[in-house]
């Protein structure tokens, strides 16, 4: 078993020590299952995961025995197997965790990929003045739009998927925000960090406006972070209902997000932080539009995207909300 | 510091442990921060992310000092703190991880919720004969329908929602599954198990039909394992494009799936396995319409749901698929 191997079953099962972790804190105890709460209440923590990893090791993984023996959550399965009282939730899910999205991370930043949409959930950057500066040994021209092989085929949305849908692949962590290097740059044009957007008047205007809007914050600001996504936002239609409807586009019905979000938070050099929240809705928009037209509270983004951002900034030194005092 | 924060704590370095070893398995090293590097090439392991835990448990945690304390996303923000050399994903989440969708292990099932949808994405069960046979010490009538307070008041799904909304409250778990114990039938009326279901047609016949058909096989078998969610089927659309379209209720816009799924796989006397996979479109139909009729192939189910299913059954010993021999 290779050390990589090891690795990916060591951290396997410390996901199983969040989830039972997390689990017992949130119940209090209150689940009968004597494993867990023995978990809980003894001298127990996800450390003890570990200990039978190395045995574990040394028996023949049944990995290569599985239904689709290539993806990493058959990983799940073998760590399932691992010598240890049973409990029930391993019990319940004794043949593979459905999975999670996962988490993509790249040089200068990182991806959390919606499997179901074919697009990111969102893409965080962390941008300095270095990044984003001019520089001539870069060049946009030679980065080329990647199928990120990383994702599950089912779940890849690829270049076939764009060609003829009348959109542009847009990018969610800007091309130009990664200028400091060529593999950064090319990372950007990696299709998981890539969403259907509109061309004209949306992707090479106002949305363009808004990235070069953030880059011109990061030559300003000691740090400043960027959350963006898409969000697929609900209408009230004439039969007085509520519905969410978007267009799906290639064979892998990549979804067309109906909104974007970009959530901007800046680190003073006095070390306090300003927050600005865009939507924008994907559809074209005159030349000039302002940006502070899309200015929303973050609690919108947060309630339609179905996740917290920026919820680690200090409070007590966050100092404007889009533009307000805080 | 409580045992139970360390172990949240414990668990929560773990995540990042996965994280990362995750991320240098899928790059081979092509990453060129130092610190992953060193991460993968030396001998350290997740293990290694758990020592600093007990110095940093000592100091004041900045927990409580954040925008929105009372989140668990915010441990994450704290397991940042831990004095180490830093590396860029560390830095570029600084400020929280928007999160991943939350694991809900109960008594007799499991749920991943899905806060965007305010529904599960998939709903597990394992089933045996003793929790779907009839038991007069449980009684369905004394199990009320709850809010689920484990998920963030954002993305939490009420009653209120679905009050005069015109749809079922619908059971991914059914009621009836977990005969065996009052307080797993009441955990099943958690909202987090629940999506909006047609009632008269669906939720009540149809849909009802195929969990009885599921309590019939674990009657039957050795073993059950049930997974269950929604979908959100794209349509092809008179203007030639093709959409995804479903109506949302409620104040918090709870998500009416297009259509559900069942996924059961048994496991026989003789050790082996046999899988069927089933699609109902959320809408009435006639009564005694054949459960036949909905069978489809589980890569169908697994392209539109953004998971793979049943991943870890034992490939040799599967024997039937949709009553077809494999």
């Amino acid at each position: 078993m290779s050390k990589y191997s090891r690795l990916a079953l060591s951290t396997t099962c410390a996901g199983f020590g969040i989830l039972l972790g997390r689990y017992y804190e949130r119940n209090n105890g209150q689940y009968r299952d004597t494993s867990i709460e023995n978990l809980g209440k003894s001298s127990l923590t996800a450390n003890d995961f570990f200990k039978d990893n190395e045995s574990f090791g040394k028996n023949k993984s049944p990995i290569s025995d599985t239904v689709r023996s290539f993806l990493p959550v058959s990983t799940v399965y073998a760590s399932t197997q691992i010598s240890r009282p049973p409990n029930r939730l391993q019990e319940i899910l004794t043949f593979g965790v459905p999975s999670f999205d996962p988490l993509r991370p790249f040089e200068n930043h990182v991806v959390l990929y919606d499997r179901r949409n074919r697009v990111p959930h969102w893409v965080f950057e962390h941008l300095k003045k270095e990044h984003v500066e001019k520089n001539d040994k870069v060049d946009r021209k030679s980065s080329d739009f990647t199928e990120d092989q990383a994702i599950h085929p089912f779940f890849r949305s690829t270049n076939a998927d764009y060609k003829r849908s009348g959109y542009d692949r847009g990018h969610m962590a800007a091309a130009s925000n990664h200028r400091h290097s060529q593999k950064a740059m090319d990372d950007t044009f990696c299709l998981s960090n890539i969403a259907p957007q509109v061309g004209k008047g949306f992707n090479r205007d106002v949305w363009n406006d808004l990235e070069k809007y953030v880059r011109a914050l990061a030559r300003k600001h000691r740090n400043v972070y960027v959350c963006t996504g898409p969000l697929y936002l609900p209408r009230l239609e004439p039969d007085g209902k509520v519905y969410i409807k978007y267009e799906v586009i290639g064979k892998n019905n990549v979804s067309v997000p109906t909104h974007f979000f970009k959530v901007i938070v800046m680190e003073t050099d006095k070390g306090e932080f300003e927050m600005n929240s865009f939507v924008i809705p994907n559809q074209s928009f005159p030349e000039n539009t302002p940006l502070k037209n899309f200015l929303v509270p973050v609690e919108t983004i947060e309630r339609a995207s179905g996740f917290l951002l920026f919820d680690g900034v200090p409070k007590h030194r966050l100092k404007t909300i889009n533009g307000k005092k805080v």
